[in-house]
Formats: C-alpha cells, structure tokens, sequence
C-alpha cells in the first residue's frame, strides 16, 4: 500500500517509519526540505509539493496529514483539494477540533478521516492509539496503515461518522488533564507529608501491581529519577489547555458535570497567574475589612 | 444587671462598651494592666485578678469570656472554677471549636453557654450576631445582655443545648470563606476581562438593589475605594483557616459534600505554598514525559 | 421625560410603574394586549404596535426593551429600526449575552444601552441594580429613568462601552449561583448535622449582624419560614444555567480560573441527571472489578 | 522461610497461595474452621489458635495479619502478644489507619510493619503492591515473602519508619478516587455527549497507546463488556470512602490542597444522599425567592 504523508514534524516523522517498517510506500512532503530529506533518508519517495505529492499517489490516493491543527490543515487542504477525487482518503492525525472536522469533511470531495492520535513521541516503538470518525469504506481501506501507525489491530477503532475520532481523542485530553492533577495531588502531600519518602520508590512500588499504576505514574516515575525528589528547578508553570477547554465547553453544552476536569484545568490557568490570583487578594483584605486580620502587603 | 468580662482585646472591649451603654454594671480583667485601665474609663470597675471579679460579682456570676480560642478559655476556666457554682453562668464568646465546649460545659460546676460571636470590629457600632449553645434558663438569665451586645432581640438566638453555638458560628466562617472566594471569583474574571472597569462602581452599583448585595460585598467596595483598582500591594496570601478547616472536617464526619467551601479553604493553602504547588511541577514534567513540551525550569 | 416600554411582562410592568411614579411620561406595548391594558390602567399611554409606539414618542426617542432575551430582542429591533435614527437611545434591560449586545449596538442608528437589571419582582419596590454599557450621552440622557427604576442615582452605573452592561450582569448572576450554593452547604451541613437546629432562627440570627447576612439569606430565612424546617416537598433539581454558562465560558476565555462558581453550575446539571451520574455509576462497578466490592443494583 | 497467616479471607488466602507457590511454609489461623481448612487444602499447616500457630513457628517467628482493620486487629495483637519477643515480626497487611499502625509498633514487644496492600483479587496471579514502613531489619528478614507476595522485588519496598507504608497506602487510595472519578467524567460526557459510541470500544482503544492507559481503565473496558454500553442496571450510589476520607483529612491537617481527591470523594457522600441534596432543594426554592422562578416539586 502507498501513503502519502504530509507534514513531517516530530509526529509526522513517526508515522512514516511505522508505515515504512510495515512493509508500504510513503510519499512524503513537508514545508521543511530538511524534514523531507529526513523522510527520503528513511525510504520514503520526496516529494517537491503537494501537486507533486499527489500526482505520485495516482487514483485512490491515502493521505495522512500530520500538520498543527488550525490554520495549517485548511491551508493544506485547500492546495490539495484541486488533485482528490471522491475515491481519495485524507487522515487528519493532529488535534483538531471535531467541529472543524465536521466542517472539512463536508467541504471537501475526497472521504475525510478525523483521527485522534495518544502516545506522544512514545509510540514511535510502541505505536499510538488512533480514534478514527468517518465514513466506514475510508476506514476499512486504510487498515493497513492503521494497523501499522498504532499499536496494532487492537489500537484503532472507528468511533463513528465524521467528527468522532477527535471528539473521543478531545475528551482524552481532559481526562489526561485530570489524571495528571490527579497523580500531582498525591505526591504533593506525599511531598509535604509526615514522612521524608523516596517518591521514585513510591511511583515504582505502585507501577508494580497497584491499582492506580499506568503509564502517566511510570512518567512520574521517570519524572522523579530524573529530576530528583523535589523536582529540582522544574517549575510551577503549566503550559497548554485548548483541548481541555474544548472538553469543559463541550460539558457545558452537554450539561455534564466534569468538575475534576474543569479544576485541573483551572490549576493550568492558576499557575501562569504571575501578578497572584486576584481572588485571593481581595480575600486577603476582606478579612481586614470584616475582623481587622492584618493585611499581608507584597514586598518591595 | 452586672456582668464581668474577663478578655479585654478589641473584641473584649465592644463587649464591655456595649453593656454599659445598656446601662448595665461590668467588672472588668484582662492579664494587661492596660486594657483594664482602659474599661475602667469606660466606666467598668477594674478587677484585680479572676478572685477579684469573682467575689465582686458575688452571687449568681455572670461571666463573659472573650479570650483566645484554645489553652487561654481552659486556663481561664481552671482558676475560675474554684469560684464558681451551679448558679453561676460562664459565656465563651470567642472562636473555640464546638467540641471543646462540649466537654467544658461537662467539667464545670456553672452553665456554660458557647456563644458564636460574628461581626467583627464594625459591631462596635451594631451590635453582633450572636450563636447561642447551653441550657435554656442560663440563656434566658442572660437576656438583658445579649441584647446589648447583639443588634438587639432579634440577633442572638439560642440555638441548642452546649456545643451548638460554637457549631453553627463554625459553619458560619466556612460559608463565609466560600462566600468571599465567590466575589473573588466574580471581580478576577472582571478585573481580567474584555473591559476596563471600576470594579468599585461595580461593586456600588451591585450593593444598590442587586441580588448578590450583602455585607461582604460592602467591604469588597470599601476595599477597592481604598487601595484602588487593581488592590494595589495587597498580597496572594490569605491566612487563616482554623474554622473553615473544622468545617470540612465536621462535613467529611457527616459525609454531606461540602465542595465550595472545601475549594475556598484549598485556595488559601494554595496561596501559601511558596515553593510552588508540587502537583503542577509535576504536571509540567509529565508533559514532556508524554508529549515531548518544553519544561518550564526556574529561573536562577 | 417620556418613555417608550416594549416588553410587559413581570419585569416591565415594574419598570412601567417605577417611572410613571416618578413622574414621567410611558407609552407601553406588548403582543399581549391584556398586558397593554394593565399598562394603561396604571397610567401609561398604550401602544397598538411598534410604529404606533414609535410615533406617539417623537424625536428623540427613548425605549426600554424588556423582552425574554435571544431572537426577541433582535425581532424587535428589526421592526424597530425603520423609525430609529440617531438621535434615539434603545435599552435593552434583558438578560442578553454581551456579544449580542455588541452586535445589536453595531448594526442600529440609535444609540443602543445595553442594562444589566438585578434585583428580581422585589425590585418593584426597592428599585433595581442597573449595569449599563453604551455611549456616554445616551446613558446620561437617560438619567432620569435611569433614576427612576433604580434604587436611586447609587443604583446604576455606566459600566463602558457597549456590552458592558450585560458583561458585568453575567458575572453578577455567576456569583449568585456561587452564593446560593454555599448557603445551601452550610445549611446542608446544618440539617444533617449533630444539633437539631431550627433553620429560620440561624438564617435570622445571622442576618442581624453576622459577617455572612446577605439579601440572599434573607430569602433562606424566608424559605424556612414557608417552605419549614426540612424545606418540605421542594425538590433537589435546579433550573436555569444560562448566564452561568456564559460567565464559565468567557472565563475559559480569559483563563481565570472560577471553580466555585463552575461548581454551582455543576451542582445544577447533576441535579437534573434524572437517569443518575453516569460516572458515579462506573466508579461503583469499578470497586467490583479491583476489588470484588458488591456493585449496587438498581431496584426494579 | 516460615510464615504464619492470620485471617484468612480472600486476601489472606491469596497470600497463603502465593508464599506456599513461592516454596515457603505456612501455618494457618482463622476464627473461620472453613477458611483454615481451605488453606490446609493448599498445603498449609492448621492451627487451632493463635497460642497453637505462636507454638507452631518457634524462635523468630513471622507472622502476616490479614484482618479487617480496626478492633480485629487489636483484638489480634492483644492475643498474640504474651506469645512474642523483639526477635519476632508481624506485619499488618490491612488497611489500618497509619496513626494506629504507630500506635500498635510503639506498644508491641515484636517488630511491627505496617503493610499498604495494593491490588485486589486480581493480585492472586499478578502479586500485590506492597508499600511497607517499620525497621529496616525487619523489612529485610521478610524478603523472601516480599518478594512472593508482591508482584516481585519491585512490587515492595520499605518506605520509611513506621506508619509510613499505610500511610502511602492511604494516598494511593485517595488518588485512586480521583482516578475512578476523571475517568467516570470522561465517559459521562461520551455517554451523553454528540456521537452514539461504543463504549466498550474507546476504552480498548484507549488502552492500546493512548497516554492515559491504565489497569482502571482496563477495568472501565471490562465493566462495559460486562455491563453493557449504558451499564444496566448499575446504580448511582457509591460506598466505601473511609480512606479518601483520610486522604482529605491529613492534606487538612498539612495544608495541601487536593480539590480533586476532595471532590471524588464529595461525589461518592452525593451519590448516597437519599432523600436529596439538602442545598440544592434550597436553591432551588432560592430562585423563587428572588426571581419569582417556579419552585420545583416533589411529586407524591
């Protein structure tokens, strides 16, 4: 089977090995020719722009587009768009919004599969675990790849029509955000705690047969190996959020309640409040201002 | 009536200014000399020690305590006692956990009402509110000065056998902890929001015939007409928390949820963790565990 | 002054009477035309439709809308907008959100107030609390109305710019769900705590003096009183959620975090899953899967 | 190596199993003549009490307690203690309190380790989490039971002085809630959410690459297999919550905030709240009170 791959970071890169290794042609192209000169070096056939991308795919051409979701995947579509037809599949494997997928899938003539892609640069050995929205026919004939970019069989699934995939992988993310903060609660008492622990030993013992073991506390595991038991100088600044804020809108629209997920979302938010959280200085003066508690004054 | 106040801080003292503007008698003591040269002016008579002001009571005491919560009541109560009997009432009107009165009502020969006092120094002026616990012919013979040192009647009220005042002046501070994180929630989304507002106007304007008026949202006014907009150097560091954490605790006894208020009382541990929250070093490492995201280090 | 009142329902019908006792002129419509009658028995000059409305106020108009919020308003506005010129100034004193209001202050020649109104059906007595948005003349144009239906000349404000009325009404209604709820903990805590309280006296008892007393506990007192100790038939589901909706929304925008005021709108969602929280009920079966704990069973 | 086993229910048994697989001795006690024939079946050796089991191991005896924590395990010690020296261990593989576990090392004559168990029933093939406090010595002499009982070297470690393995066990429990409770969030909103999804099939597709793989996960994917899509007739009611309920109070007592292990175990005292949430009934009546909003109510 011939995939052509488009956008070539440290994802796209990925994919083109797995599918490499899997015995496939790719035909690869990103903006970079570095990145592309990378891909060639792995096997796979360079392509100078995406005409020439798809003029090297022929009829029913596979398409896996790795770009950063947004602007980029419109931009890209819109260049291929003139080159697909209706037999044509294109995979859009980053986090894109599933209301933009639902969009692009109607916009466009070839089959569009949304595809929420987990793992992190992880599943380079492992493979990654794809949920998959879009038409059944696109699916089916992209097992072979599938089969190859995840973990296996077992590691893709169709979730349902368009715009499933990244819904199911939206509500991942926060989930993830959850678990994190879930995780960092524990070891932050652990940390101040009554006892002075060794917390690697504490992620280890727990990796091994405990029920909360998982993949993110063998992270903390490592996390705490490699930076030592106070964490050292990694600090208390939490970037990214836009796919956990996509998840507590969708909640709110749903009228679900996800009040673990909006609270470690809101821990993101709180930790890059560099002026202090407003709140909870007015809730430093109001004890002034109701039991002339002495108000604490930032220092010089 | 004669009344003797043992406690002459700033609360101690309203106490005793208001029972005599009721024209009622005070004996007064306070370990500081000064204090007490202090109600004496006011009009009270000076007591020596606790002997003194007990045997210038003489019989049936009426005693007020106003000292702070803790060892100072049982070693108030420890000298007094041998003063003291079955005609006699004692009223703790400070901030001591139910459970403690409880057994101190037990342990002593005289009535003992746990009194919840709330208003803060600007009861002065108003009178406080007033959270009574103890036997009811106790309270009944403390009428005349309740209602001098409450608004008045309808501001102290007898709430149960011992223990009970103390109990709902507990849940009294942690919805007041929710409360005022609530207002804070509400003027960080205004203060960092789409437009440039006088968030004391805000607060005035709310204050006149808004649903959310109340006392607190007074205070929030005051509070931005006196150190301005942006609050100036009032810090993130909310201190306190004894009561709010006895009322989490009571409500994990009673297994009833308690989330806003728990939530509130976890924002003022937050904002004195100086080293950073431990929860999110970690969550800032896992991100790159899993997804390769640049670290956020400390900087020197 | 002469006034124009488009919308007369509960809300209306006060503004009506609050500026007819203040001594101005109104001309009321309703597509209720009973609602037009009750008007006019107050003393307002009853209108037979928009035009008729437009006509009988001349130049300058000024018209209050107090129609139900959404596709109302703009339906309104549309019929409006052949007789509006710029020398008119629209209120809008509904619960719109705020980028409608910016919207609709865009598209219309007149000057267009967008007005906050809190205070509920008590305000036909007290007057409400009005948050305005919009240009700086129309506001003051409109002061003696402004006046009128206000508690007075303190009970309104022009917050900014267009939207800013309805901006700052949001987050007012976000922390009154806030509120609610951390009365509704502490008496939760209350009623199932170990005293047998009588609910109205705490809440009354509060209300004179104590730190916490609020317009809101005064309607806890009140409910007590009607409703009894237990709250009788009143159900545990909440309606509403719109404009606490908004407020988390636009706080996911700005990333502040607000996690009392999500929780409230949380508390209402779960108190509307008539079919029971779907994750309560896989963390039940889970504790079978770990740890072989019966799994409760619905009943049949 | 010998060791003793006193308790004898499903987890008692399944370390009876596991040192007997491990070719070590076992004697074996239980108030349950059954239970003890159970384990002599397996090829343990039969006491007939806790004076014949003390016999029956000799000099440096080694004995393991598998009751249920609380007075069971008093009652235990109290039993065993004229049968044992400073030569002796016993370690309390239940899920004591650690202040208790402190208390019980300080007032044996016997080496005490505290033992965090981790990883139910399915631990009879895996091995357990073993998170172990005490004397280091101790913790050596058991080893070789360590290391059958637990999922192997790695599956044990000593964590510190006494009380910090239950302690450990105590914040792995609290995270655990937590987890159950973001994955429940996940699913909830799935199940109520845009696409009609199979359950059953996210979570296996989750599990096979996806960052927040894990064995609850895995359990999540049983339960929808055995359940169904919509979990049938499982009811929304959540037992258990002692050691949560200990998670938050100690992260009280520290000051660490831990909103998410809160509010998982807040969701679980929600979900047992029979007759209603008690606050949520007075919002709801709330909104009456200020907004004329009509009251729900029960129905008869």
């Amino acid at each position: 089977m011939q995939l052509g791959v488009i956008g070539l970071g440290r994802m796209g890169q990925i994919v083109v090995d797995r599918v490499l290794d899997a015995g496939h042609d790719v035909v690869a192209f990103d903006l970079d020719a570095e990145a592309v000169a990378t891909a060639a070096d792995a096997g796979a056939t360079p392509a100078e722009d995406l005409g020439d991308l798809a003029e090297r795919l022929g009829e029913e051409k596979r398409i896996w587009l790795m770009v950063p979701a947004g602007e980029a995947v419109d931009a890209t579509l819109e260049e291929l768009e003139p080159h697909l037809t209706a037999d044509d599949v294109v995979v859009d494997g980053g986090n894109s919004h599933f209301e933009a997928s639902v969009r692009r899938a109607e916009s466009i003539d070839a089959a569009y599969l949304d595809c929420g892609t987990s793992g992190g640069p992880a599943g380079a050995e492992l493979g990654f675990s794809l949920m998959i929205g879009g038409p059944e026919w696109a699916y089916e004939s992209m097992t072979p790849v599938f089969d190859a970019v995840a973990t296996g069989p077992a590691g893709h699934d169709r979730m349902g029509p368009s715009g499933s995939g990244h819904y199911v992988k939206m509500v991942h993310n926060g989930v993830e955000y959850a678990l994190m903060q879930a995780y960092g609660e524990g070891f932050e008492l652990l940390a101040n705690g009554r006892y002075d622990l060794d917390l690697e030993s504490v992620a280890r013992t727990w990796n091994n047969g405990a029920v909360i073991r998982s993949w993110l506390l063998e992270l903390c595991e490592e996390a705490f190996r490699e930076e030592g038991n106070d964490l050292g100088d990694v600090a208390d600044h939490v970037a990214g959020g836009s796919t956990g804020t996509w998840t507590v809108q969708e909640a709110l629209e749903q009228e679900v309640p996800v009040p673990l997920i909006y609270q470690a979302l809101a821990e993101r938010f709180g930790s890059r409040a560099d002026d202090g959280r407003f709140g909870r200085r007015l809730a430093n003066r109001l004890r002034y201002g109701f039991g002339r508690h002495e108000v604490q004054r930032r220092e010089e």
